[in-house]
């Protein structure tokens, strides 16, 4: 154990780097009094702070604890996040709106994507902004249609706004897929020979990827179920428990990774069914562990990805190139956010009237303020625009191109205005629009409204809890959610668990297993 | 995010690893009904078992999916389990028997590393295995007698046998701190002039560093026992206070390293301090979380450990020197083997002796049969001496020399057969020198003997309930105990909080913060 340089010095990162961490906890439970501040923003702000500091106590040489990587990134920090997200979605609101989200969520961020590279590259051709490529311009739409789900949800509340929080929420987990998706797509196809079937072939590519990562996080979470229910560890330890549900979201994340998949969607929907059938099956102490502690896990990721952005925003190398035309940048930087802006206008907007035409009770209808506040709650960019754009433009050497470097610092600059300014706004805006802040909503605590279609009052039928999974589609079709009611109650259950209708609370839960 | 070769690489790896982590802990559930079979030899069974199926179908080129790193062992994975330990141990236990545990931890792995340290070199420069200085053989010294807790606690039972427990395991934390203080002070001294002030100087060096250590730890813990009591983060949310306990137990551990000290030391006893005061300052919620969490966390990393073991013990490039004289390497395990037994024996027995001379009472003196099993329960060796060995035998070249290599594959060697033979004949041993599990432990259950000293019973006094530091070297001085407890009523209490003598039971503790 004799210390090296280098150990030390990963050590003193590390010890640094957890401190700053825990001073963004403490700092951020201070401010969250304020209605205007939130912890995203407190570890922006603490990370540029602290990367001041360095930058000066080492003389210039450097402002950055740990080197941003990608790897950390989609390896360690957002599965925790996402499976959290999954796991603790309020199912009902997620499942009743669940063909908004995804027309928001994929649909949405395909025209965002077409407008911003549209956009990209009509304007910045005319700029003397150094080579890009087709395929950069493409790579830009991709990676600023890709919305910061984490940042948005600290400010929205899933009990005041449960519509809204699912929508904003469900759209960012489709939205981060499809982003990634898309990013992946345009680095694979062949961008000499564009024509129309190279369209339907991503779509055909989208869809397939959809599909398929959804099956796996639901085949993964049903095993976790399954395991638990017939090997009954928590008859000899909490722990073992808690260990298999954190291994197997692991595992369904990394399994989708390595097979190409996407590892949002699958852990995200991993998460969901671990929600319904395996976290009914486990001991209580292992229920209030996971739900905490996965919490716990994701709210930490988050705050750690926000003050590495805000740390790495101060590399000096990146910006050395930026330094001889300020103007410039700032150019490119404010055309980039206006595109967001009119991309997202130009899918919220059209995509609300749409997905009103099929909601049939004027009450459930998406009103305008409510279409103003996601569009709003969408406009910030986060750590997935980072590692995309890391990725797309340092794999020819370091920044060392001038159009490289300028679109990096384009991104850190759009992540750092649209956080800072667009968030701190949020809080403002909502109290502007929803002046009754659950008014709005009161149709939403209202989930069985005399149903025209004459299905008897699912609560008292067969004297049985309904499903957490009531109302999937109830706004389209009557149909399926009845059948998937009787489907869950037949086989599923039996098979894997779960006591259907329980929502999380704390207080004390029955034991009993079976149902 | 065009996955590269290399990544996906590391990908493949991960999600490997993931699934036979997942795989140990429910093979290690279903042998856990078998009195001769734990987890420790389930993961290591499992990791030889993978190894070699990963040899044969990489064609031999390779039998590791990671790499053993003894950063990765040190930084990430002893932390949690460490602090864990310290934050689940029966205080009462540890506290009353703390003499007895320094004197094993430190003099006794003191005495073992002088055997061990003397034999080798008594016995090995007979050998031809290649050239090994002075420098090594006192590292062997340091390496062999730091005896594996991890695999002990899970064969001994803290509520059948508290003595035994409480002294095994804390003197397994004590013989980790000493073995590495130990083996950083030859790395650090200059060997080439040995004279008798080199000895007080490294008891001096190690006195300070386990002085400087816990003070560390115990100055981390009531900080964040404070600052959960002024900042109340319980009031807006658990996370934030699972969070602060998380961050501030790490950051313990590492500042402890950087400034050259004993993290495992000051990692264990901010986990005491942890459990004291902080513990009892959260809301309950989070108390469970922590409970449960913090123990899964180091059952993950335990089994982790054990797993590496098992794989990385068959890479190739390591057997390629011993293959040609395999009969020297059996020896040498063998001699080890040997030196190790006789070097815990020459320090429990004689240990115990002068231990019992400080117990009047004939009933709290260790006895011969629990003498044996605490010999026997510190026989394992395990990851630190794994780690302690790569640091010392690879650093001229990758094991590119004979003797490095041999030592490798002999450390290797020990610590699969200790784990794997001594570990499964733990429970036979016990239940043939202890027929009546609890029966020599009754005494135990009487923490307070009428006293001859004449203190009042403390459980009524003043009307409060008796801290659980009751027992502070009770055996040998009652009035250290009788002012402690008047100190932590009158002074810490009201400053860190705590709630006294509260067990760890999950029933429901009133939210009452400070008394």
């Amino acid at each position: 154990m004799g210390i090296s340089a280098e150990e030390s010095a990963s050590l003193y990162s590390i010890s640094i780097f957890t401190f700053v961490l825990w001073l963004c906890i403490v700092v951020g439970h201070l401010f969250v009094k304020h209605r205007w501040m939130n912890e995203s923003v407190a570890a922006i702000l603490i990370g540029l702070l602290s990367g001041t500091i360095i930058m000066f106590t080492s003389q210039g040489k450097s402002s950055r604890i740990l080197v941003f990587s990608e790897d950390l990134f989609f390896i360690y920090l957002l599965p925790p996040i996402i499976f959290n997200a999954g796991f603790q979605v309020k199912k009902k609101h997620f499942f009743r709106n669940f063909i908004t989200i995804s027309l928001f969520g994929a649909v949405g961020t395909m025209i965002s994507f077409i407008i911003i590279s549209l956009g990209a590259y009509g304007i910045f051709r005319r700029f003397d902004i150094g080579q890009l490529e087709l395929g950069d311009y493409l790579a830009i739409g991709a990676i600023f249609s890709a919305t910061d789900s984490v940042c948005t949800l600290q400010v929205l509340n899933q009990d005041d706004t449960p519509l809204l929080y699912s929508l904003v929420f469900g759209e960012g987990v489709v939205n981060d897929a499809t982003s990634v998706v898309l990013f992946k797509a345009i680095q694979n196809f062949d961008l000499q020979h564009v024509d129309a079937s190279i369209l339907f072939q991503l779509l055909g590519n989208f869809l397939y990827l959809f599909a398929t990562s959804t099956l796996l996080g639901i085949a993964i979470g049903l095993l976790s179920a399954f395991c638990v229910k017939w090997i009954k560890f928590g008859m000899h330890s909490t722990d073992r428990e808690v260990a298999h549900m954190i291994l197997m979201a692991y595992f369904s994340y990394i399994l989708a990774d390595l097979l190409n998949l996407s590892g949002i969607l699958t852990v995200f929907f991993c998460g969901i069914v671990m929600s319904h059938y395996t976290w009914h099956n486990v001991t209580e102490k292992s229920r209030v562990t996971t739900k905490h502690a996965f919490a716990t896990l994701s709210f930490i990721a988050e705050i750690f990805i926000f003050l590495y952005v805000g740390m790495d925003a101060l590399d000096i190398e990146k910006w050395k190139y930026v330094k001889n035309s300020p103007g410039q940048s700032i150019a490119v930087s404010s055309i980039l956010i206006v595109l967001v802006m009119i991309g997202r206008a130009a899918s919220i907007f059209p995509l609300s009237f749409l997905s009103n035409l099929t909601r049939k009770n004027p009450l459930l209808k998406i009103n305008f303020n409510q279409q103003v506040i996601i569009w709003w709650a969408g406009l910030m960019r986060g750590a997935v625009s980072m590692a995309l754009s890391y990725n797309q433009f340092t794999r020819s050497g370091y920044t060392q191109l001038r159009g490289n470097a300028l679109m990096i610092t384009s991104t850190i600059t759009v992540v750092l205005f649209s956080t800072m300014v667009f968030g701190m706004l949020t809080k403002l805006l909502l109290k502007f629009l929803q002046p009754f802040e659950s008014g709005n909503e009161i149709v939403e605590s209202l989930p069985d409204l005399p149903n025209p279609n004459g299905i008897r009052n699912p609560l008292l039928e067969n004297g049985k809890p309904i499903s957490v999974f009531h109302g999937f589609f109830s706004s389209s079709d009557h149909g399926i959610h009845y059948y998937w009611r009787k489907f869950d109650n037949a086989y599923m259950r039996p098979l894997f668990g779960g006591r259907g209708f329980t929502p999380f609370v704390d207080g004390p839960p029955t034991d009993q297993m079976a149902v």
